[in-house]
């Protein structure tokens, strides 16, 4: 059977005033193509039963599957079920089984349950109901002329559950379709045109059903390898020696040969060689011990951050000494290895990093450019600095100086610097 | 002059496969919706020349304005600009304003002048560039029977910046249209419904160019009115006539009437109070704190974190008796409250919150079931505690977390609980 292909339509007015981002359906289309369905369109409308009518049209031209997600809630704003039995020729009637579930929900939250929210289980006559385990709006899964067509809430995770204790599996059974696989690999160090140009030759030798993309981000470049076929494995096998041979020819700028955000692959490497860390975190206030503790299993290598956003703390807490913060700066070399070497004691670690600098103008004049980060990465026996200028705003240059951090920390333990 | 409106095209295959999530067309929609442009539809299409003509034919068809993002990078994957000087009868020119710009950038970051750079300063030679102050490929604006499109880079600060230089800037002289005004409400303690059934008259008598909004998300409901009229200054009157009305009918569960994160909200409330703010994160591992110091100004009054992701850290760096959680256990009432009274003093702050709990199932067996947090707010009068138990995954239950850990705050503040 032919590759079949998706739409996926999101409705609300709240993703067209900039409210609200779009996170369901980065999030559906990761999870169609892990199965194999290509994804072709991605479009975002308001709540309004004309512009729904047309994005759906429109996309039932060239899909073979069209999710829906949004516009399933109890209240005035919601506009989805009724255009959707109009659509499909169905009326609404009380699914039982949606009722007693989403009176149990409301037991269970100690709400009271009220009129409207009878209509959460009300369905199209003509649809499968698909669970909503978490939540009361129903997912809905409607079939015309050979083509599926599915509406979910946009509640995020509750769409999620839907999809993969229902869609997913559905679809699965449903569709046959060919193999889409990707491979990537992370650099850091070289720019997007430096590592085109360094691998130009095995870039043109791809055969057609591979393709190339580069993915640039702060701190790193990602190369995509993406193939389509009918045999999955030799697939795989293909992409894996492609991989293989752009690691080989890009070297040491390689820090992973998988698409994981850096505070994974730093993970790996702590477990790996079974050492602790720890932080000392000023203008980035708490951000990197975030990301390091988004991480499953984090406490097998992270003993905790002191996030000093006062110098006070820095002295208290960290024991830098007074002198050191009021002779070179708060945010100099002197104070970032003071503030990594305390660290190392205080949360009693194998390695450890310290960051301190002025994100964005501050409400106090200082004689430091605004961008000015220092980072110091240490461990018993030995330490490095390194300074930074970061040219963005507060929040854009933060993420910057933690992806710099982590870049720092993996460097320092692969010996790098 | 009639209301103009406005598609939003974003190209890239990585959008189709959810690698990327697009923050592009969300910050676009906000930027022209304050300038009282309407979005109509955000179209994501992948790196196809077909795509990309299908889509901006079809946005044409509705749209006086499409915006496109994506595709203008100097690598192999890029094929936007070819795609647009055949759509538009151009021919490519060097513009030597932008080359001597790519190669003043490339001199700045130290990077080698390449071949294919060159590429960069090549725009359509029937098209109005548009300069990028802070990366090498240029936004274009061009027009056709009457309609403007618009290109930019993909990379989400560069856009931001041809967005706010050119742009907006051009787009207003361009475009007179009406006014279109947000006012929001938020609101914590009672649910969608709830709120729906309370306020039913009020929404019911709401003229037909005002529009009420329900948004829902972890710990609050906002509630967003949205008007449209030819004089702003009337209008804003009125929208805040309905917000008052509302937020009366609403009284105690109203927490704010601007829409704006939880950590401004609290950031507002400590700098009205002048007040500090101290914290000591377990589970969270440093996500609180990095979300209050996203507030610019935060250090007025957010002395810091104690992240204690181990508990020899709350005992070595916050004092926490080891009997204590020894006899309690880590995810206890009894830890939380030392916790809290501990950063009081190690943080020297007028206000503390701590929290512990269990994320995620953990490498070890614990008696505490998955999802329980205990957090201890305090100042040096007295101390509140709360017990939460969240039921979603490691990254949901800490975003929850850190929302209820704040709301927590803010309710003590105000004397709410």
């Amino acid at each position: 059977m032919s590759n079949i292909s998706a739409s996926i339509i999101t409705i609300g007015d709240e993703l067209l005033i900039g409210q609200t981002l779009d996170t369901n359906s980065a999030w559906i289309a990761k999870a169609l193509n892990n199965i194999g369905i290509d994804v072709l369109r991605r479009v975002a409308v308001g709540d309004d039963a004309v512009a729904i009518r047309r994005a759906l049209d429109e996309e039932l031209l060239q899909a073979g599957i069209v999710l829906i997600t949004g516009g399933l809630g109890p209240t005035a704003d919601d506009i989805t079920k009724p255009f959707l039995c109009d659509y499909f020729g169905a009326k609404l009637v009380v699914d039982e089984r949606v009722l007693s579930h989403v009176k149990e929900l409301f037991v269970q939250r100690n709400r009271p349950f009220l009129e409207r929210n009878l209509k959460q289980a009300e369905v199209p006559d003509n649809c499968t109901v698909l669970h909503n385990r978490i939540g009361t709006a129903p997912g809905m899964w409607f079939e015309k002329e050979g083509k599926v067509i599915i509406s979910m809430p946009g509640v995020p995770f509750e769409m999620t559950a839907i999809m993969e204790d229902e869609v997913l599996p559905r679809l699965r059974h449903h569709f046959v379709s060919d193999a889409l696989l990707h491979v990537t690999l992370i650099t850091s160090g070289e720019g997007e045109s430096f590592i085109a140009e360094k691998i130009q030759d095995l870039e043109a030798a791809l055969p057609g059903h591979i393709k190339l993309a580069y993915l640039p981000s702060p701190g790193v470049v990602k190369l995509r390898l993406t193939g389509r076929g009918d045999n999955a494995e030799a697939l795989m096998q293909e992409l894996k020696m492609r991989q293989e041979e752009i690691a080989n020819r890009l070297e040491n700028i390689v820090i992973a040969m998988e698409d994981m955000p850096m505070e994974y692959i730093l993970g790996k490497t702590l477990m790996h060689i079974g050492a602790t860390l720890g932080l000392a975190e000023s203008c980035t206030g708490g951000y990197l011990a975030h990301l390091i503790t988004q991480v499953q299993g984090a406490s097998q290598y992270f003993k905790g951050s002191i996030v000093c956003y006062q110098n006070e703390i820095k002295e208290r807490i960290l024991g830098v000494e007074k002198g050191i913060i009021e002779q070179y700066g708060v945010v100099s070399e002197e104070t970032a290895t003071a503030m990594a070497k305390s660290a190392l004691t205080a949360l009693n670690c194998d390695n450890s990093l310290s960051i301190t600098g002025l994100l964005s103008p501050g409400v106090y004049d200082s004689p430091i450019p605004v961008g000015t980060v220092w980072m110091a990465v240490a461990d018993k026996e030995k330490i490095r600095t390194k300074k930074f200028r970061f040219h963005y705003d507060r929040h854009l240059n933060k993420e910057l100086a933690v992806q710099m951090g982590m870049l720092m920390i993996w460097k320092f333990l692969n010996n790098k610097i």
